[in-house]
């Protein structure tokens, strides 16, 4: 099918954050494809709470929106006439509270500490409170854009490995919504239309949540992208029947050894796509790798409320006496991964090598 | 945890077809775990509908429930002082329509052509049609009995592949109201159950029409074995966890190769069992086998409407502008298989010797 992603290069009709009239405004996911209703989080409560429930989610949005919360925090705290110390000691408290809201995605405490580090870095500096917090916003703002550029840039190194005529598996939303810009794992889908292949996308429903069937299949339609939605059960089913010439995920946290923590779901996909020869890739920038963690086993994996997998759009799906255990996340080992596509490349094994490689000389945004 | 499976050795207290009043009444599978309500499906077209529609679904039993109602038919076209021609031409067409309703179990058209069969053989008899049509009704209901019987056996042959203290994963339902009696693959959970055995069974939502959450999870709450539900997507996790001893699930058809089509989802379950070396068995009665298929690729995938996958009691999950295809089952390849339980035993490779052996075992109810 002919898609139109028309749009400026790199760019998505979805914005997942934008700041308006000075307040931090965000696309309520969890309305999605319902509705397009936008939620004000400009409070520190507000903003912990829109990602602890998934108003706004994906590794690097919530990354971004962390950000830019604590620097609203700091525009906040700096207008309150407290002392330095205060003032410092509210705003790590700050960065503490968002930190916990999710504990998988390495993002959100890469991204909130960058904005904290900036802060420590000028504690013992003259520069007044409320300077101090432009700074912070200045920093915040350059992390979303960041984002849109590695996006496309992800887009464009990953586009090549799609054929001229390609049927692509994806997991969730590694999309706009996700991740500002393009997305990574959409981003290469998006890239691979712009520079002319004829794709045809399979989307994964991603239960519990769905953020396939929600959020993926509704930016896909946005352009102009008819996708086939399936649920789990049949991945395997079409990988059997060559159906599927590549998957492609997003990721929420990389060790230095390429193990790689995606949406629960993403390791089975990663056992079949062996299984059957199909080409398994990871799109996720840099950021999303964590220097401090060796192996997936480090990852942590939060676990969700159950009424994510007992109840779908507010009614019960099973019997009130069951017990759930409903793991957010799960780890594919660097053995089942063909690459990771990063805006510095497309990372291959051995990851020992190429993952330090690609982190040495990614240039920091502050 | 204890189970409670203190009914009778082989019997459960969820009947999906039962005779009362003259009349075939069946649970509605549809409405399952929310309430639990019985439809009369008496007349031919309202047994049709209730297959086609899963108001009772599940091999065996819509085998069963297929032989019943072209029983009934029988005894209707008797007294309706129709020349035999014109008796046997409506009952044959009666038949044709029954076997149309779902095309993937084997079942049906076996049990079915069971009763035509005996039909065909009296065509030439001095038997009067009233007479012919109670033997007909006989025949049928010795159906119902023997897959209670046949479960029952099932149960105690799988039982002992289970240990003392055990993690079983199913998948879909096959289940007492899949099957009447016990059911297959959880005839086997409750024979080990009833022999003592300390289970935790896992039970995979299935999607797109969760029979998992809905009809198996009722079952078991029923029994006293708490299940824990857990969505397909996490089925991988778990094993990789260590969490999976064994997986078994129940069978639509089966080649005599041994390749088994059966609920969409089975086949990336049995390809993850066997990555992670868990034992992987199709429990089902012998009539599940069909002699005439001699691999699985001959079995007959049932395509089936697209709002199963985009809607969840009545609400769209997606976009409206998604493409769907939505097999019911997908076929698990022979290699991929420990083992088949059936009522004569426990068959194991290689298939192409244990089934013609089993098949010349088995003696037929008519």
């Amino acid at each position: 099918m002919a898609a139109r992603v028309s749009y400026e290069l790199g760019t998505s009709n979805a914005v997942p954050i934008e700041i308006r009239n000075g307040r931090i405004i965000l696309i309520d996911q969890r309305k999605i494809p319902d509705a397009l209703e936008h939620v004000d989080a400009t409070e520190l409560e507000e903003m912990c709470f829109a990602i602890k429930h998934m108003i706004v989610r994906g590794a690097p949005a919530i990354g971004a929106a962390g950000a830019l919360a604590l620097a609203f925090e700091a525009v906040r705290l700096a207008g309150a006439g407290l002392s330095r110390e205060q003032f410092f000691s509210d705003l790590r408290r700050a960065g503490t509270l968002l930190q916990a809201t999710r504990p998988t995605a390495v993002n959100l405490s890469w991204d909130t500490n960058l904005v904290l580090n900036l802060a420590e870095r000028l504690h013992d500096s003259e520069e007044p409170l409320d300077r101090l917090a432009e700074k912070l916003m200045e920093c915040a703002r350059s992390i979303s854009e960041g984002y849109v550029e590695s996006c496309r840039q992800i887009g464009m190194n990953g586009a090549p490995l799609v054929g001229q005529t390609a049927s692509i598996l994806t997991h969730c939303n590694a999309g706009a919504l996700a991740c500002c810009g393009w997305g990574t794992a959409l981003g290469v889908i998006r890239a691979a239309c712009f520079r002319g292949s004829d794709v045809t996308v399979y989307v994964d429903e991603t239960r519990p949540r769905q953020q396939g069937s929600r959020l993926t299949a509704w930016e896909l339609v946005a352009d102009g992208i008819t996708p086939v939605l399936i649920t789990e059960s049949m991945s395997g089913y079409f990988m059997s029947r060559g159906k599927i010439d590549l998957v492609v995920t997003g990721a929420d946290r990389i060790a230095t050894n390429g193990d790689a923590a995606n949406k629960i779901g993403t390791y089975s996909l990663a056992v079949l796509a062996q299984a059957h020869g199909v080409p398994f890739y990871i799109a996720a920038p840099l950021s999303t790798i964590d220097p401090d963690i060796t192996s997936g086993e480090q990852i942590p994996i939060e676990e969700r409320d159950s009424s994510e997998v007992t109840m779908i759009n507010g009614a019960w799906i099973c019997p009130r006496e069951v017990t759930v255990i409903n793991p957010a996340f799960d780890v594919t080992p660097a053995r089942l991964i063909t690459g990771i596509i990063t805006e510095a490349g497309v990372l291959r094994p051995p990851y020992t090598e190429s993952i330090p490689r690609a982190l040495s000389s990614r240039s920091l945004p502050v």
